[in-house]
């Protein structure tokens, strides 16, 4: 998304731009990354890590026991790739814990009902909320609605999520899932359901975050919950026969004030500028309901696997220092990535470039960037190879990743290597994102794909700020 | 199936038979069945009713309160429709109901499983129960194991299920659906775990029954539950690392002695040859997960308005009598289907010809009938409509469908109007079996093939055994 505040920071230079240009990605460079690229089309490295983390770990929810698991397993992993300063930077996030969760209409037509609690939601108490369902087609509906309208009800937001090739339906959609526990405390009501935020047609609730965790705690909000889409479908139609529809809900997850999580640090030491550096991302933590194959498991396994290719190639390191982070705490609020901004801050000047990859194992189909103005060519230059994979040049309005958030707006230059989201937001979030919807060939293609990107822009002596 | 003993029993004529082939399906009345087949291209009437029955009802278990609402709408929107001696046909059954199910690998890499109690099962007791995993690649192994390799372990069966158009994949899988819980108990094991029998690859449990729920009583075996698919790939992962692998496990499910389930019946009396029936079925009762679309909401939608196409083109009736049957407590053993039976046993030599609807909403792709040698030419002239449809002419082995299973025993002529049940088992018993899964046109194209059926086999003379 386009930020003014974060944009106008990407122009303010900072002292190593005077030397940017020197260096620039030469035929030379880019027949060599060329050569990575199609090496690592036959990768299995990728597939093999994302194997390990949803097996050996499986569901890694932010603060808990399992995401330290996670972590001491990608620790473990990094060393024994021969990755250098291998480390974890913790730190300390609220933690929220799902409890059970069941709904049900009581009438007028009595059944069941598939939902999750939303990331976030406060309880319901152990013998749950009955109430009357009041329906919204939008988020936009119930901001607008009378309170009386509310008042001692289910609020019910019924709003369909666009599919889309680059995600984009995917910010409208979560405006509801962040604020209707929010919107429907202040008007009185019970509690709050939302379609689920997803494009499948299964029968699976999405989970997800409703506001960051760490600001929960200014205003809890009534229980919320996500009904799978044929569970939405239901409710709408029993309501559009324009009977009364009571439902009851069950909510008890708890909420810890103090948990601990960490980002996982590895290293391939520029031989060079080791001060300058290309990060790669990927988030470690997933939603617990899933194995976190696709969120984010790839991510992890393509830029690790992308990364031990170019430490392969270059014993002696490449000019600059290439830095992997796997994020904990993501999928909660971007926990690890402010952590990782704020820990790091006097050092961000240094950090040349930028990207995370955490959309899925889909296909790479467009390079963007986000970099100064007339910088433009020279960062699509790192996407050379990624385009001759397949992928076209995109705009210069890219975020890298939902972890590069505080990095783009601390005037970090960031790229996109866009993968094709056509699909993810089935499996996004629900208990189907497992190893099994995972292609193996797709999952080479973008460690082919990221070789490329990381060689390029830890071997050329460009700026892009 | 090939049952010799049953096949037998068609060997034997009826007085009925001595009549045979006086009144072929002529010329007009295949004209006049093609054209209310066209007619019925555009039928909106069955998935109306699968949308009610799915919609008001929802999952309608064998011997429930629920299974007693869905009988209730029945027979509403039959009498509604103009049938005659519309009317419940009661009968007790034992009644199993779910509780709760929850499974998880204890080590070593503890992480939740999606799994769903099989019907029958026993309770494991509020603690569960937590055991080692001894795997088997079949039934047959297990059958074939060393008790020793058995006692004190978690059995877990991990056979694929075979993609079909015809269902047959189906038959061979359901074996250890059936007897792996007795099995188990018979070698001393403690519990019992199967990959779900399916074929989908989305992360849902396949429940189903496992004996007869009236056969239980024999041996309660040992709790029993089935695996998704990623799940059981996920438990094979780990145990082919060769270390040992604990689960724990908790079904909470409650089994009653008696409870009550009935068949639904309508008529449309036939003017000519009132005594003689054409029997045309479906099953009411669902399984609990799901809303029961597929199966058979599908079926009733089909039969029932197939039906109304033929009492609406023939005010004065049939030349013979066209009896709907909705089946009660189908999915727990064919229980409604051998109630009718033995209710109805002095008036089988009348049931001139009979089938069912129960394998989802697929398009009809072959005609198969299950007569008498010297009258299957006779039988394929009732579906000679149904292959103007697209069909191709089956052989003379078919079922009619699960609940023909006793009406076939005793010599009741049957016909298959075969569906396409390549995706059938994606959804089959999952709580995915919703109404979004039925394509509309699909439902009606069915609908158009069995009202031609109907009214051939309710307006020829001829006899089939």
């Amino acid at each position: 998304m386009y930020a003014p505040a974060s944009f106008a920071a990407l122009l303010f230079t900072f002292a190593l731009t005077v030397t940017a240009s020197a260096q620039p990605v030469t035929p030379a460079l880019q027949g060599e990354a060329a050569g990575l690229a199609q090496e690592a089309l036959q990768d299995e490295l990728a597939y093999e890590l994302v194997t390990s983390l949803t097996t050996e770990v499986g569901p890694r929810l932010a603060g808990t026991e399992a995401e330290a698991r996670a972590r001491a397993w990608a620790v473990a992993r990094l060393r024994e790739l021969g990755f250098s300063n291998v480390r974890e930077e913790p730190f300390e996030l609220p933690v929220w814990e799902r409890g059970l969760e069941q709904a049900s209409i009581v009438s007028p037509f009595p059944q069941p009902l598939v939902i999750s609690a939303l990331g976030g939601s406060a309880a319901t108490g152990p013998e749950g909320i009955t109430g009357e369902v009041v329906a919204f087609p939008s988020l936009a509906a119930l901001e607008q609605a009378d309170p009386a309208a509310v008042r001692g009800k289910i609020v019910f937001i019924d709003e369909v999520m666009t599919r889309t090739q680059d995600g984009s339906g995917y910010t409208v959609a979560t405006a509801k899932r962040r604020q209707a526990a929010y919107v429907t405390q202040a008007k009185g009501g019970l509690a709050a359901l939302i379609r689920s935020v997803g494009t499948s047609s299964h029968r699976f609730a999405h989970t997800g975050q409703m506001r960051r965790v760490t600001e929960v705690a200014e205003a809890e909000g009534v229980p919320a919950a996500a009904l799978s889409a044929p569970d939405a479908d239901q409710l709408q139609r029993i309501l559009s026969g324009g009977e009364s529809v009571r439902i009851h809900l069950l909510l008890t997850p708890e909420q810890r004030p103090a948990g601990k999580s960490a980002n996982v640090i590895a290293e391939i030491p520029g031989r060079e500028r080791p001060q300058e550096i290309v990060l790669v991302g990927a988030h470690i933590d997933s939603w617990d309901l899933g194995t976190g194959a696709v969120d984010d498991g790839a991510g992890v396994g393509i830029v690790v696997a992308a990364a031990k290719r170019v430490l392969d190639a270059l014993p002696e390191g490449p000019r600059r220092t290439v830095r992997v982070v796997l994020f904990g705490a993501e999928e909660v609020g971007l926990v690890g990535a402010k952590a990782y901004a704020s820990r790091h801050a006097d050092a961000l000047a240094n950090h040349v470039i930028a990207s995370e990859s955490d959309f899925g194992a889909g296909r790479i189909w467009r390079f963007e960037t986000r970099v100064r103005a007339d910088r433009v060519d020279a960062a699509q230059a790192l996407g050379a190879v990624v385009r001759q994979l397949g992928a076209a040049p995109g705009g210069n309005t890219a975020t890298g990743g939902p972890d590069m958030k505080y990095l783009r707006e601390a005037g970090v230059p960031v790229v996109g290597l866009k993968q094709n989201g056509w699909d993810y937001f089935d499996l996004h979030h629900t208990p189907n994102d497992t190893l099994d919807k995972i292609d193996p060939e797709d999952l080479a293609h973008n460690v082919a794909a990221w070789v490329s990107f990381i060689f390029l822009a830890a071997n050329s002596g460009e700026y892009y700020r």
